[in-house]
């Protein structure tokens, strides 16, 4: 089989979603080159392709941090066990999957130093010295970082001992304040998500049972994978004064009065590009948001004979320059793939636009324009493309946002009782939306019998509009990653 | 004292650098909030104006990185010992300062995880897995990383156990595009250090003793500090194929023969913050250069009377508009500081222009700008604002290079021989030039005799044009960080 031959086979190779939804996730990332695993175990390493995609997040997301106020700083890798014992929840959450340091060089060290699974324990430490007075607060920082939890079953992008994160940490003087910070977040969360990674969400409260370690409140946006199963896309933490009080965080009140701070701590990690992944993706490979795409749009040119060449690949120069920076163009001129090839690798790295400049095109002064949704067609001027092609990229992000919804409302069921709920899972996935009055024995009931969690209780509970509501409003219920 | 006069003592003193240049050093970066020490020994905290500067040098150098053609990439935290152990060189360097993980939660682990504190072990082991083909090279690829070197003796931002840096790792068919490379990247350097950092620097080859763990050759761009000492600002090492050889990283050439790949490393780190600071500050503090200032310009506004203070925040509101987003502009209006002890607060953090906003600029329909360089002052209308503000930060950009480049020619001397060196080091600091033959025992003895050490063989030999060149051209030796 010639090179070429084996390349086209690798990606038609590309397993059916219905088929093994599971294998067609490990290959798409795969062959999309987005990551590998590295010879650590449950490690990855993010390549080019996939690491482009996190620099747009970072770069969106930070955006919105930073207008809501937050400053971004860098604390150190390394965490004392003495540290993270001083929270007694947080220790009993974490500890067990610390990947622990206890040489320096050749000689031992005298405390263990854990990787940071989180950074609450050094926030908190910090804290305390650098808060006095009223006028410190509220003290609004963020970190990017990498962050490890000793994993057992991992998954590229979803689960993996090491990932990168950003965790914002926040001190505030009031409770009230606190929970504005805590839901203020989360609202960015999901404007992130929904805006920028056209993935719809639910945005609610998790219930005791799924709250992290150590926090008072953990609220949540739970999005829905093609394969009906939920993920946790983003978190949001009221930390109450638990971390305040063990690390003796303490500000002078305006009347001189020492008070213990109230606290947040909010994270999104690169899980979200495996969100991205599973929320889009269609048998042909990765179907990508164009405000995070590495590639907006790819050219291809096309030429039979030797003299369409140059004037294929003159037009091309000029489509590149009327475009501009407007657009993160690719121009795709190798020689040895033909265009079927590269339409099919292009589509399979789920490049919103793809450019077809053949002889035609060129004849008639335009581009042929391919949307990877729905593969809609449209010719468009040279001169009209510096316009038209950002309108095109929208164009795209709304129908994946409009797809990705359409889907999501056709998988949010509703039950009212147990029997329903196990009706449901037994043969269906997608969210179930249930009344509920904060019945713990229930929620571990459903979970035992359907292995579904409870998401969150939804905020927006108009969304669930045919739904009762419980003393605690509505549950909704889901099979997750 | 009240809290007004305690924080005025605080920028007051500030130790003169003639007095103790390294408390001088100390002083200044706990006072201007851009670091900390953290609870593990040797690890920093960097604040939110440090952060601000490393996220500015970040997002200029990674804009350099990608027009040569690069990509980022991550991988992983962790390095197995025995990959670390494949190149004898790189490991007899490094172990002796490596962090190590033996346990995953409560399990003690089959091999011990090195945290890197370089990726060459891991890039090599995946170079061998991606590179196949010709067609494969170059592969040109860096990442922004954590690392973690255990040094007996730290100081914050110059030698600190962990520190954030970029590491670039390429591969090349040929050993011309290899050295290409290495040259490239260090030019890289170069210019960002010298037109973004404002640093003059000198661009050379290291002796032999000086190289990196595991280069064939590396090269160097030095930097002078206000001291008189040296400080390596960055390298590129052309690693041959001592890598590719261990890691078994091969590649078919166009005739279909397996052949060893050729690679470079080249990194910088939060170290250059350290530079920056020994580099322009001076005794009322720091002087940052606009290009990488997490504020450009401060709006200080200045009223005695309650009337005059609404009149003056309103005129400041027509100075933010007017500025928009061309500068990064910070109004303090903060009640509970005098206008003066403002100045002195950011001049301190070494803001490039202070705007002073009082009731006679508002009658003027102008503010006053006030240089951190000098002090120069200059009345400006708000209706100049926009295009003025951005020429007097080019200004204080420029003013900074050519000072800093002034102080480098003062303290560049020459010398002939180990007696006349050995004469300069009793009295002075600075570099000296002497003409090079290569002799490793002179390079040895000046050493013992002086602590100056052999900084680079400069490339560009035309800058000491006093200087004779010996068979291996001319050599800088300089007490250094």
């Amino acid at each position: 089989m010639s090179d070429t031959e084996q390349k086209k086979q690798f990606v038609e190779d590309l397993t059916d979603q219905s088929d093994d939804f599971s294998r067609w996730y490990n290959e798409v990332v795969r062959k999309a080159q987005l990551a590998d695993y590295a010879p650590v175990r449950g490690c990855m390493v993010i390549r080019p392709y996939g690491f482009g995609m996190w620099e747009n997040i970072q770069r969106l997301l930070d955006a919105r941090i930073k207008a809501t106020g937050h400053q971004n700083v860098y604390m150190p890798l390394l965490i004392p066990e003495s540290l993270l014992d001083k929270e007694a929840e947080h220790v009993e959450g974490f500890a067990p999957e610390c990947a622990w340091v206890t040489h320096g060089g050749s000689e031992p060290l005298e405390e263990r130093l854990a990787i940071r699974p989180t950074s609450e324990a050094i926030f908190g430490h910090m804290y305390s010295r650098w808060i006095e007075s009223y006028r410190d607060l509220p003290l609004l920082l963020n970190q990017w970082a990498n962050v490890m939890r000793w994993e057992k079953v991992t998954r590229l992008f979803l689960r993996t001992a090491e990932f990168l994160w950003q965790e914002g940490h926040t001190a505030h003087a009031t409770a009230e304040e606190c929970q504005e910070e805590v839901l203020r977040m989360l609202e960015v969360y999901r404007a992130f998500c929904e805006e920028d990674l056209a993935i719809p969400v639910y945005a609610g409260l998790k219930s005791d049972s799924e709250k992290f370690a150590g926090a008072e409140r953990t609220y949540t946006i739970e999005a829905l994978m093609r394969d009906g199963k939920a993920l946790q896309a983003g978190t949001s933490h009221n930390l109450g004064q638990h971390f305040a009080k063990v690390f003796d965080i303490t500000y002078q009140d305006e009347a001189g009065k020492r008070q213990f701070v109230h606290q947040t701590s909010w994270g999104v990690s690169t899980r979200l590009i495996g969100a991205v992944i599973m929320t889009h993706g269609d048998d042909a490979g990765l179907r990508l948001p164009p405000r995070i795409a590495p590639i907006q749009a790819v050219v291809v040119p096309i030429w039979r004979k030797d003299e369409e060449r140059q004037s294929v690949l003159e037009f091309v120069k000029k489509v590149k320059a009327a475009v501009g920076d407007r657009v993160r163009l690719h121009v795709d001129d190798r020689d040895q793939y033909s265009p079927g090839w590269k339409y099919n690798e292009y589509e399979m790295r789920g490049v919103p636009v793809r450019i077809e400049v053949g002889p035609k095109d060129v004849a008639k002064g335009a581009v042929m324009t391919v949307l990877r949704v729905e593969r809609k067609k449209e010719s468009v001027p040279l001169e009209a493309l510096a316009t038209r092609l950002p309108e095109l990229l929208d164009e795209v992000q709304k129908a994946l946002f409009a797809s990705a919804s359409e889907f999501r409302a056709q998988h949010t069921a509703t039950a009212t009782s147990l029997a329903n709920m196990e009706r449901h899972f037994e043969a269906k996935r997608g969210f179930v939306a249930m009344p509920w009055d904060g019945d713990e024995s229930l929620e571990a009931e459903i979970k035992a019998r359907t292995s579904a969690t409870l998401r969150c209780l939804p905020l927006d509970t108009n969304a669930f509009a045919g739904v009762e509501k419980g003393r605690k409003g509505i549950a909704l219920f889901a099979r997750s990653y």
